[in-house]
């Protein structure tokens, strides 16, 4: 890192002037353990899971779209497919609990944990030993990914009810109360988002999840794709990768991963703040600042994969500036 | 914008969950007048000049830097060039007014009005005659571009003494007070700081710049990079093509632009907001939101290279996401 800032402050502009790209080329050497580092190999860990309690009616999407979503993103027809082209990004999708089971496909991983998570606001989303299973089917799928070259992670997620179980896992490790942690995901009316607030209490007060342990947080409120990414996240820091996260629901997963390891903190790239209420309040406590605000919210990694950009384009001018000394530029006072 | 708008509400996502990414797409249809817009056509108009100002001290590089950059600018080696080949935008740099003579370079428009202006602390910055023939100089070199192709216009500067200029042009287009408009530049101590605002104020006192007649504003206290990108900006507009604005000295452009043809403003995106004290004003006097703000202060059109992006990520998720009909899936209520 001290070498990075050092060539930044030789480089054809004033010192600074670059702000947050500076930032953030300083970050990824360290990261990386470059003083140059690169970002070439780019790619979006994106996993699709359901969720028990769309039973509970929290949102206004069928469980059906998920697999149908699935099916969009292997076809090439979801924000996230334009966006991982635009950015040269390989999209690596996982199942990882879809309801139904999906026909195979040379562009999808299929890591199942089950069919669909529990209704959390009856009983626990998985058993402990799933969730355990979840997280490492993340940090396995990183590793396959690391052997075929990668240079920068970005995580993103599918799941309709996904939310309510993110807001649950939000409540249960930070201790936050629930109508602070709950939004309208895809768009719901006051009455309804009423009757989330409503599910995702019932969800803590049923299970009681306990914070000290986030394995138990995710297997009695979480997700499988919330698990898996809490993987992918731990598997790249661990690798020495840069995780660019998503919006409310890989938040969620880094409030699992960074309970079970603080120091990631350190290999995580805020992508952008969602418009998702609670997104904000979730990456203010874990200290992380927002690169981008775009007001988005269709997660998928569809706001990662726009700060993948940045981050390429920070590493870029640190590789790529003329220094002063190159460029016989005079240098300022 | 309406068809744009139409077709939006079909694609497979939630209704609004791509944001600022939605409202963009929509507006760029509008100007470029096609439900299905394109960015595949990028240009930085990046134009460079000298300040006579630059003999009161008000900054702390010297005038030679100018040329200097220009010729880092012809090697590839500055903040520009490394975004522009990032995002595949053709720059197209032009000596709008550098003290010295370059040497004359393929890539290179010289379109020089004069070898600097004078100084504004004691005089006008140009002729009302120059003031024009800059305006005019911007309004041809973007017709030429556009006859080889051109979807999107950014806006870059490189001027030593030019923020002094843009400051000197905001408090004259605004009738803000000197101090508000006054920011550090390329990095200045309070003491130069103050010195600074100083010769701002003497400035407009000199030259009593007449607010109504921006081509006066532009004549007394602006500069010829100045003139020649408020040209770019008028010309682009009248080609139906989006013009991403970059940071302060492109806000001052702005403003005179504005003041001739207030329309414009339906044309210009706000790239950034940069962190030179001033330009969150700026760009809310003239009633645009800027896109990003990664705390950028460089100029040259590096802020607006990055938006360019964004606008490229509009205008591709309108045209390539599958709609929910193509791809099968079940629309929420």
């Amino acid at each position: 890192m001290a070498a990075a800032r050092a060539r930044q402050d030789t480089l054809t502009k004033p010192a600074g002037s670059l702000g947050r790209l500076e930032e953030l080329s300083i970050l990824i050497a360290g990261i990386q353990g470059k003083a140059r580092p690169s970002i070439e190999n780019k790619a979006m860990f994106t996993m699709a899971a359901d969720h028990g309690v769309v039973v509970e009616r929290v949102g206004n999407w069928p469980q059906e779209v998920t697999v149908q979503m699935v099916e969009n993103f292997l076809r090439g027809g979801a924000g996230i497919n334009v966006l991982a082209r635009q950015t040269g990004t390989r999209i690596i999708l996982v199942d990882m609990g879809v309801a139904s089971d999906l026909k195979p496909h040379p562009q999808l991983i299929v890591r199942k944990i089950g069919h669909a998570t529990g209704n959390i606001c009856r009983g626990p989303a998985m058993t402990a030993e799933q969730a355990v299973q979840a997280i490492k089917a993340g940090i396995d799928i990183v590793n396959g990914e690391v052997k075929k070259g990668l240079d920068i992670a970005g995580t993103g997620d599918m799941g309709i009810g996904n939310t309510t179980a993110s807001s649950a896992v939000f409540a249960a490790m930070t201790g936050l109360p629930v109508e602070k942690v709950t939004g309208r995901g895809t768009g719901l009316t006051d009455e309804q988002l009423a009757h989330k607030v409503d599910c995702v209490r019932r969800a803590l007060e049923s299970n009681k999840p306990d914070r000290s342990n986030p394995v138990d947080v995710l297997a009695k409120v979480g997700g499988f794709e919330i698990g898996g990414l809490a993987g992918v996240m731990l598997g790249a820091a661990a690798q020495r990768l840069p995780v660019v996260i998503d919006g409310f629901i890989s938040g969620a997963a880094a409030l699992i991963a960074l309970g079970l390891a603080p120091p990631l903190k350190d290999y995580l790239i805020a992508g952008h703040v969602s418009a998702e209420a609670g997104h904000a309040a979730m990456l203010q406590y874990m200290g992380l600042k927002p690169l981008l605000n775009l007001e988005m919210r269709l997660g998928e990694g569809t706001g990662a994969a726009l700060c993948i950009f940045i981050a390429e384009a920070a590493v870029r001018t640190l590789n790529e500036m003329a220094t002063f000394g190159e460029a016989g530029v005079t240098e300022g006072e």
